[in-house]
């Protein structure tokens, strides 16, 4: 795959009209490419040290571990997502970051990220494009855990998942291949497994929304997106702001 | 005050050893200084095309109203913080912007702020750390709704205060000045403004902290960061990464 054609490329594409010494940047940073099995953390919360990755193939987990025992995910990462920049920057991992299924990802050293964003500072700017995008998403999940009953949540996470998808070249308005179980849903969403299966349901018996079987199929995008009160503004698909 | 005391450069500096030269753009960045009065919004969601600005003085919210006529409360920003960064780089603001006291800020047209990064790649790196503690701080502010109890939840929300505010001289360990009120609280926190009264009740009769006439007084700082569970790594205060 041409570096062009790499998610990562395709989702800063989005904000910055990447020139070819950019593009030769991003290459080089995608150099150490490595594998990693479901289940088993890249980096786990205090960690010191570690490096950054950038997402090629697979989703990931980020989520917290309370001192009773409980787990808060606080979003999923797909193909194109940085994995553990705050955490690089901290040089401690405040979170644990945890493949949901197996993972292709691009190892980026603190140093060589750091040095990146020196040479090319467009580059920079569009990581903090990334990172700002990133934070509006937990925005919305704790105006969702906040505000938002069960059923319009899940919606809205649904929705919200297949806009970044589509974005990355992995979804289409009809749905999108998803292989979260009901638990993780659960832990992202603040409910129940059986909650969550009760509210899946619902929006399918509504005719809005099948998920089952790995695949989200999306019946009326209209309907779901009123549910929801799902506005994208959030996430940012309007074309490069610099040019 | 010059610019080496300004909360911005206090804070920045504490991921970046600023050179003179960077010290220079950030006072360039903080030529248009506004005052806007408390309860009225600097920058409403939806709003197109609107300035950034560094607050200097005074307390601000940021949040998100709901169709339903709910509001969450995403956080509060105070001196040294941006405001709206996220807005600006998006075009379209996600959020409201509401200042809880007279505040005195800088205005930073988008322009401007993406030039001085692209002459100034070390300044975009320490703004995208302070992005990245930003967003920090809005996912355990998604931990605490999604899994403490009220009571830790309040009390790793009065810490956090805390710790940023030490951070731009506005705070001791023996406390600092708060001007939210207990419906502001009550939004953020997604509780009632009773349940807070109540909370804060315990916690002052437990020994822990009291809040009231607008000072927060911290009586027994190891207890209340046991309460809460209270790892202050995702605020990163270990000294710049950029020397």
């Amino acid at each position: 795959m041409s570096i062009q054609q790499s998610p990562f490329a395709r989702k800063l594409g989005a904000f910055v009209a990447l020139s070819g010494e950019e593009l030769s940047a991003l290459d080089r940073l995608h150099g150490r490419r490595k594998t990693f099995p479901a289940g088993r953390d890249i980096v786990h919360e205090g960690q010191v040290n570690h490096s950054a990755y950038i997402l090629a193939s697979g989703w990931v987990c980020s989520y917290k571990l309370l001192s009773g025992g409980t787990r808060q995910i606080v979003d999923f990462q797909i193909p194109g997502d940085f994995l553990g920049l705050r955490s690089v920057l901290f040089r401690t991992a405040d979170h644990n970051i945890e493949p949901v299924t197996k993972v292709e990802a691009s190892e980026v050293p603190a140093a060589d990220l750091l040095a990146t964003f020196g040479k090319t500072p467009r580059l920079a700017t569009a990581v903090l494009w990334a990172a700002s995008r990133d934070e509006a998403m937990v925005v919305e999940h704790l105006v969702g855990i906040g505000r938002r009953d069960a059923k319009e949540r899940t919606a809205h996470f649904l929705l919200e998942l297949g806009a970044r998808l589509k974005l990355v070249g992995l979804a289409t308005a009809s749905g999108y291949a998803c292989p979260l179980s009901q638990y993780m849903l659960a832990d992202a969403l603040g409910l129940s497994a059986v909650h969550i299966n009760r509210e899946l349901r619902e929006l399918r018996e509504d005719g809005l929304v099948t998920f089952q079987h790995g695949k989200v199929e999306i019946h009326d995008l209209d309907g779901l997106v009123a549910l929801a009160d799902f506005d994208k503004t959030y996430l940012d698909h309007d074309g490069p702001l610099l040019k």
